[in-house]
């Protein structure tokens, strides 16, 4: 029997799922300080949830099968098409908007290659029911707020946004289609990965002639607002105007630091309609850190009525490493243990009520019973880190006393029980 | 396209994790106070790591499938192999013994009763590397100091132990042998619910007596620990000796009045071998709430050396049921959270300035710019339960103020707006 986890899967030792925790409590920091309420949705959905007819890549990387019953069921790829299950579910029309927030494992059955696993943690934040700019600003202030409280400077990460209505502009001017539109935004977001020769061939055999692919490739090249004009008209761009706006409350939120147009930046899954971003450390050297977008239609797909919504997803892994990278996590031990630890039989009782008293008050305290001999409990506890070992010793307490070694500075002292028991 | 989850799966919208936060932080604070480190393994795991022999339910109700590289998957139907294979996996048997923790998610394809799920959350305790019965208590100390700082209170849940050794013992009698021996207690495990007669039934077809078979009914029904002297020899039977020693460690710990001998209570998992409990509310108005024992020879299943190992698990789904009909849970709500509001565009730069304040100070804080009408805003504002709308106008913006609405007490009152920024 194999004692590694199933290909892809990662174990969390406790030192690895310490660094974890302390990622993820940054997660529900600056959740919480954004005023968004936690939510979960099961792991398990059904498949036909991610189906889609766009080619987004995560619908063929299902990590799908069927269950004893026949169902066809996938581990999540991704957690937004469950929050619009779940707030479709409870018509909370009346009630909107609303900001909800969750961190939950998804699942991609996809090639192994160095440093991708095949299941990764995901914060995500969403806003429903705002139709204004001022939910990207929001969720994205959020990004920055979580980057800098973990330690990076502003300097060391840059926010890429573009807007998917610019885009569908700039298309239109070549007749291409709102039914087609989708499909190109997911070829456009292949381009980095497959070249730009791939790119050209792929909508050659699409049946778009050669000097509008040059036009597209230039366009989605701009980096630069004020260029944008070479392309589309800014009285009658709609997707040109949300653009300048959203720059313009980029500056009163003091966010403009952090942030850069892309026009390449179109995102991987075919829902999104207007505004996106993804995140990257400005040297370029790693994966996006996190990436989001605004879907209003991802209900009419389900059957809904539309309702705007916006949001993110952060993954555990590429921000992870590069905190590894930049030494950011904080260490683990076991500095708030402490071992109490008797002597023989005879001080049995006595180990028990302090551990019991200690542990009423708060402290974090491993009973030890095993009446070994104290340079082995030393050594353990040395091994193991704790802070400090508290030896109840018939010497001692025939004084009324324990003695207690401070493993980390040395130091020793007596403390009498009565003023134990009584502080 | 359905809205609900799949088939025995749970949603948590806000309240509903908002309690189940609240349960799981209760088991992180016992875990901590006694000292346990917390690690975590996937929920997805190679389903030979539960094909057991002994005819284990657990094994009959895999939710597994295979993957898309014909792997046999599983969704882990508990957590405790798991911990075994990355114990075995980091040879850490020069730390020994460790105290581990985790809460994860477990999953069941079982026939669809009410109140019985697919899937739950666990909270796994287990001590690896003690031999002694100083393990057992620590665990059953726990789970005691778990459930009072619920609120329950100690006559309100009773811990059941018994000893799969005094089972050995006596079985041997009837030269029933370690071969068979885990099948028989699966048997007795399940004969609350298969009843007498279908008990009987089955030793039967097993080829035993019926003479053997009452004896073994009135064994198990032994509530009183001197009974267990019609059976056994206290001076031949190390099962018995083992359950006296357990009692005579739960007087020192304190314990003795919320446990109680229970010859009945076998557990369904065939790995363990030694203590084994359950943890039931007094008046037996729900399924157990938590359950354990000891498995010292599960590494050697895996072709690893035998190491001591104790452990119990609390599924999230009982425990809540009972914290729901006691009312001990708390109520969710959102007062915590301040809504900014911007009367007008005019007052956005500085309705942005105070959120960020706010929020640099730890406060959660909603920025609305919808501009809407005010009575609009505080009707929203109640709806979500929020505590205070800043409301930032040009009136009070003249006099360099701005104006704050308690939604709870229904106070007004005005703040300066240097004294907001200097204090």
């Amino acid at each position: 029997m194999t004692l590694e986890p199933v290909k892809g899967m990662r174990d969390f030792y406790p030192d690895e799922l310490y660094k974890r925790n302390w990622l993820f409590d940054h997660f529900k920091k600056t959740s919480n300080i954004f005023g968004f309420e936690e939510y979960e949705a099961c792991v398990l959905e059904h498949e036909d949830l991610y189906i889609r007819k766009a080619g987004d890549e995560i619908t063929r990387q299902l990590y799908n099968f069927s269950d004893k019953g026949n169902r066809r069921l996938s581990l999540r790829p991704e957690i937004t098409p469950s929050l619009a299950r779940m707030i479709l579910k409870k018509n909370i029309n009346n009630s909107l908007p609303i900001r909800w927030f969750t961190i939950g494992q998804c699942f991609r059955y996809e090639k192994m290659q160095t440093g991708r696993k095949r299941e990764h943690y995901q914060w995500n934040m969403d806003i429903v029911g705002e139709k204004s700019l001022n939910a990207e600003s929001e969720l994205i202030s959020a990004i920055i707020n979580l980057l800098t409280t973990l330690g990076l400077s502003r300097k060391e990460f840059i926010i890429k946004v573009n807007s998917r209505k610019l885009l569908n502009d700039f298309l239109l001017k070549y007749n291409i289609s709102d039914k087609d539109f989708e499909r190109y935004c997911i070829l456009i977001d292949k381009i980095d990965k497959i070249g730009e020769d791939e790119f050209k061939k792929s909508l050659l055999s699409e049946g778009i002639g050669i000097e509008i692919i040059n036009e597209i490739i230039s366009f989605i090249k701009i980096k630069n607002i004020c260029e944008i004009e070479n392309f589309l008209d800014k009285s009658s761009s709609g997707g040109f105007s949300e653009i300048l706006n959203f720059f313009e409350l980029a500056k009163d939120y003091s966010i403009l630091d952090c942030i850069q147009f892309d026009a390449s930046i179109v995102r991987g899954l075919s829902y999104y309609t207007g505004m996106i971003f993804e995140v990257y450390d400005s040297k370029n050297e790693y994966r996006a850190i996190a990436g989001g977008g605004r879907y209003d239609k991802l209900f009419s797909l389900f059957g809904g009525t539309e309702i705007p919504m916006v949001g993110f997803g952060m993954g555990d892994i590429v921000i992870s490493e590069i905190l590894n990278d930049k030494n950011l996590f904080p260490e683990y031990n076991q500095k708030k243990n402490i071992l109490v630890f008797a002597y023989s039989e005879k001080e049995k009782n006595m180990s028990i009520k302090i551990t019991d008293r200690l542990r009423n008050i708060g402290k974090n305290v491993i009973l030890d019973l095993s009446y070994k001999k104290l340079d082995k409990i030393i050594s353990y506890t040395n091994k193991r880190g704790y802070k400090e070992i508290i030896i109840v010793a018939p010497e001692e307490l025939k004084r009324n006393q324990v003695l207690i070694k401070n493993m980390y500075d040395r130091t020793e002292r007596n403390i009498n029980l009565d003023d134990f028991f009584n502080c």
